[in-house]
């Protein structure tokens, strides 16, 4: 039996899945992102991941392996262009890297790219000619299909949706611009304003929650399912800026529907309603009925997409 | 000899042409658009150039019109869905009035859909595979090819970029939002700030250039050349602001090449600096490098890329 190997590269984990030609998962692992430690290190982490889901198989049953990485990759070219979840990662030649230390095929795209082929061949999107993917985790990454084809854009680089900037003089993003929907709207925007609330003195369950580990966006999430006012304040905003960020996509690709992917989309019952009501009052009125709903292949979107690529 | 009709129906011109098949233009008309006075009279305005450039031509040899509308157009209906910048145009049945009314073949698509295929064949897009039009004047539209292909979207219907929203506590736009790229960098958005900043008594040539008039960017453009103080301010806004719109759509489309069309690239010379400096800031170094310039074929753009719908 053939496999192929999927690696999906986030600022904060790092899966590997070994596929099937029929798509049935046969190993899997998933490891922190040595993300502040340089991409030598992150490298490291990768080798050792496609190691360990190879197991003792053949190396010639081994296909090869398909990496989708966070920020705009080069497809031409097969190198990271930015990665601004993950320190370090400018013009970095992945592709020729473990080509070279592997000896497998190697392909590799965009994991925002991957996830939305993934989610319109198998989840969300099925039917869909046009159809948005949007995932919101460390940072917020996309993937479109527009007339049943991926956008690509030059070098392959389009639906960079997270780096849209939606308030020009808003929080500082790890792209180094200002107001970035994802410096307002994914997980770590969402915790670093739940860490800044609670550094001013807010009263409110989030520390006790969190118990002395750093604030994350789930943190925030649970404290405002037990009804604690700062992190219900806090979970509107961020269903807000979630719904400004999708209605300026609804007007750029007119899609039929767009899916939500990523950790945040974990509150759906929470976000919902804010979604749906900024869309309401932003979207012009042909835009409105466009269905938003959460991804249906979660965290496996993105390693599922990557081993597909070298199928 | 056949003909084509070609109509470019915009906030504040209406445009007419006749062309023959290969692309010359045997008539034109332009009238300023009625557009407070409700569909009818506009629809009455829009007959009557049909009738002006047809001129004595037999009706045998007349192939139809081709329409550009304002706003998002439901392409398989043929219904205008909004066009923001002319009052009372929410769902407007335009194709099939004008059909009935005229006994010709009417094709309708959005304004600035028709001027990007015109400039992407034409003009300024030329051998690119993935192309941006984007035009600033009374509204901001615009049009993607990408792959070749005309971005449609669902019922044809997709970048509105002018309804982007780049500050969501921003000016009202037409179209009921806040904030909107049209709200901010339209050149209704610049002359509507200088005459706020008149009004509050700042000094300027801007009113003596204007002589009474309704103050227009035009005016803003003309004592900015002059040297005058606030209207240099308010090009370097109008400027910026274009560069945050043109960021987020470099990151959004990734295309080879962007196009400004419309009266407000009459200024490039004091707005490209302006525009270069935000895009360098706030775009992916990726991005940076992609070409952004004047489109070619000026204000015929529309009408051209109107009256080829039928050819």
């Amino acid at each position: 039996m053939d496999y192929a190997i999927g690696i999906d590269l986030g600022g904060t984990q790092l899966c590997a899945v070994r596929l099937d030609a029929a798509g049935h998962v046969h190993a899997r692992r998933r490891v922190a992102t040595a993300a502040t430690d340089g991409p030598a290190t992150v490298i490291a982490q990768i080798e050792r991941l496609i190691a360990q889901v190879s197991g003792d198989i053949e190396r010639s049953a081994i296909l090869g392996v398909g990496v989708a990485s966070a920020g705009p990759v080069d497809l031409q070219a097969g190198i990271v262009r930015q990665a601004p979840t993950i320190q370090g990662w400018v013009d970095v030649p992945l592709r020729a890297i473990l080509a070279a230390r592997t000896g497998l095929r190697i392909e590799l795209h965009n994991d925002g790219h991957v996830a939305a082929l993934a989610e319109w061949r198998f989840g969300s999107g099925r039917g869909c000619a046009h159809f948005v993917y949007v995932t919101i985790s460390t940072g917020i990454g996309g993937g479109v299909i527009l007339d049943g084809r991926l956008v690509l854009g030059r070098h392959g680089m389009a639906a960079e949706v997270g780096h849209m900037t939606l308030q020009p003089d808003g929080p500082l993003c790890g792209c180094g611009n200002q107001g970035c929907w994802e410096a307002l709207a994914s997980g770590s925007a969402l915790a670093r304003c739940a860490a800044q609330a609670l550094a001013q003195g807010e009263p409110s369950l989030i520390a006790a929650i969190a118990g002395g580990a750093t604030v994350s966006g789930a943190h925030v999430a649970l404290a405002a399912e037990r009804g604690d006012a700062l992190a219900l304040t806090l979970m509107r905003r961020e269903g807000e800026w979630i719904g400004i960020g999708l209605a300026n996509l609804l007007h750029l690709y007119a899609p039929e529907r767009v899916a939500l992917g990523g950790g945040v989309t974990q509150s759906m019952a929470l976000l919902d309603p804010h979604i749906r009501r900024v869309i309401a009052g932003r979207a012009m009125p042909p835009f409105r009925d466009i269905p938003v709903q959460v991804a249906q292949l979660g965290d496996d979107a993105g390693v599922i997409g990557a081993a597909t690529l070298v199928l």
